[in-house]
């Protein structure tokens, strides 16, 4: 009998594990382009600090962990930031940091979701303007461009003035299942929504109107307009600045009145990215002014976005099997210190090389070569040794050439 | 009140983050370039899992992870390896793997001791050959330098010298604890050793046989010669072939037969690294050919290191506190629209760039600058705007140069 992973977790054998770290790599150098800095906070935090920040159902999803000790394995990497913040106030401000680290939840796996996956996120602690919203909206885009991921849809709108709208309307005790309800736009439709809020005790009225806000069309300019007419606040003059930053970083994105996303902690701009027709949100994120406070400073205002990789992953094809570039090949037993001695020479020079570690004759050699997908081979042979020559074989086409070792090392750097 | 970490785990604030990650990202590199491909396995593993290969005193330290399901955070990446290998015993093989996780120890905390730390392990599955213990070796070594960590002595012994060596003298019983005593030779030194030895109830013959053979002089074929005469096994001319395989590649290595290492699962060879006077080992492992068959499989013979990523990093010196490389400061409020421009244009080209989030004045924008350490900025004020130009000042020196932005952007590449 052997042994799998835990319900809703996997392995990544090496052709996926080098997609991700690729991937990884990739969108780091993009956040530190823009000026974040890395943190890294425990796997695990008191059950206390994580049922702060969640509601019921996230409390649910908590992996507990230690028998005495209140801990749990965290959920997101939000929390951590907000701990880490509240009690170190004196950090300059903008504190700008990026964390890329794995988080767990104990939800019902499905297609996709996982129950521990991967999260990379940026985010401005001490900021209050739109700049920063922009700041980590530009940066997540890119991070997407990075991976070769051409953001579709960046849709944002405000806490605010779907707070002002739902007040006018006098909607507001209701307002957490109007939010979900209208979440589903997107994907539901309009239809679907409209029952949904009607089963919600929508008189058609409150329906009609939330609908009719929600669906607007036109430019960003003539819905903020509107807003700012019927449902006046600050909102609307936050998402001006925020279109005005994303402007001079070159982004386009979309005032959509009808994007919501998860409510318990925005308090200002929200913000999502999607992917090509029919994928949904691969990014997204918000400001939460009121988040870290909870943890015990003073009011701290914040913002960020979470690009979530499992979902990014999905979305791309491994490119390599191997990060090998070389396989040094001895057709005697004799020449396998000689085979070793290239293959120091190669690394030297940056270079990636394996020689055979099985003790085993050419031909399977060459077998693992292939089942590694490795892209060339040099070959010692007896000819080789007597004309101090080694053969490069370029593994794709077959092609052969004899040269001096120091011409091959050459050739493949 | 403010949260801390649990207890035995910490944050890693910018600057130790930032070096983490360039630990890693030179330890990666090296890996690579030995033709050792990433896997990734989850936090945690059925308990049932982590309780096979650890002893009692292992099994104390397993965090435990869910209420209802039987899980714990994992202690090492060798127990997830063998795993994973007894399940997919159709690899091709040698399967040459790199893992860099963290991993979680129930133990009492203590100066440089976490409950969570991370590791950094190269194995070779599948090759019971001495080349690839050499492999493993070699690498662990070059990573080291790497991050610029000299290793001082690499030593190799092999646990089928000591299993003879304590057969003929009629002491396997108690081989575990006299192989602790003797793994302390190095530390405690000579009197003390024996003082324990004695304690373990050897007679003073014996105890002189043991300390005599751990205590040998001389060149390692000399040492080889002896213990092949001695206690005729094969261990002997498996070390003389690690010996040859790692002379290929250019490292030398000392025999030392009171290198001893955890028991519980070395097979053949064992090795640690050491770092400068003193600091005792950096990277240590060893052959173990009878673990994977322990989760189903048949017998595979594997090979393996593992560098202490947290002790390595107490050993180096933070060398930046942030990845930015220029700050573009607007001097008045009208050409932040142009500070944003001018950033997003760096970005492009590279370069690492941030500018104002806070809507502060020149100089509080500029105290931020100097507390992050950020090198250089670009200062956007009245003249410069009439002049189409730019300052660039050094932050370190303070020197200015007045120059076109395209100028300045060249200047910074």
């Amino acid at each position: 009998m052997t042994y799998s992973t835990p319900r809703g977790t996997r392995d990544l054998m090496p052709e996926q594990a080098i997609l991700l770290e690729e991937v990884l790599e990739k969108v780091r150098l993009v956040f530190r382009k823009y000026g974040f800095e890395p943190v890294e906070t425990p796997a695990f935090e008191e059950l206390e600090v994580l049922e702060k920040k969640s509601g019921e159902e996230v409390r649910k999803q908590i992996f507990r962990v230690g028998e005495s000790e209140k801990l749990g394995l965290r959920f997101d990497l939000t929390v951590p930031l907000a701990r880490l913040m509240a009690g170190n106030s004196s950090l300059p401000k903008p504190f700008k940091r990026y964390h890329i680290g794995r988080v767990w939840r104990h939800e019902e796996p499905q297609k996709g979701r996982f129950r521990e996956f991967y999260q990379a996120d940026v985010d401005v602690v001490g900021s209050a303007g739109a700049e920063s919203d922009a700041e980590v909206l530009a940066c997540a885009k890119e991070a997407l461009e990075a991976i070769g991921l051409k953001p579709r849809r960046i849709r944002v709108n405000n806490r605010k003035i779907l707070d002002a709208m739902f007040a006018k309307l006098g909607l507001k005790a209701g307002a957490t299942q109007i939010f979900r309800a209208l979440d589903k736009l997107d994907k539901q439709g309009r239809g679907a929504v409209e029952s949904e809020l009607k089963g919600l005790g929508l008189s058609a009225g409150d329906v009609e109107a939330v609908m009719k806000v929600a669906g607007m069309k036109g430019s960003n300019e003539e819905k903020l307009a509107f807003v700012k007419k019927e449902f006046p606040n600050e909102g609307a003059d936050e998402l001006r600045a925020l279109f005005k930053s994303l402007e001079d970083y070159g982004v386009e994105a979309e005032f959509d009145l009808s994007l919501v996303r998860g409510l318990d902690y925005y308090t200002g701009p929200v913000f999502e990215i999607s992917g090509a027709e029919g994928l949904g949100s691969i990014a997204a994120g918000g400001r939460y002014d009121n988040l870290i406070e909870l943890y015990g400073s003073k009011p701290v205002p914040a913002t960020g976005i979470s690009l979530g990789i499992e979902r990014l992953m999905e979305l791309l094809k491994p490119q390599r099997k191997t990060f090998t570039r070389v396989y040094v090949a001895a057709a005697k037993d004799e020449y396998r210190s000689e085979a070793r001695r290239m293959v120091a020479k190669l690394r030297k020079a940056g270079i990636s090389a394996q020689t055979d570690l099985m003790g085993r004759k050419l031909g399977k050699q060459f077998e693992y070569v292939n089942s590694k997908g490795i892209p060339y081979a040099i070959v010692i042979g007896e000819r080789e040794m007597k004309e101090k020559k080694v053969t490069l074989r370029d593994m794709k086409g077959g092609a052969e050439k004899s040269l001096t070792f120091e011409e091959a090392v050459k050739a493949l750097a």
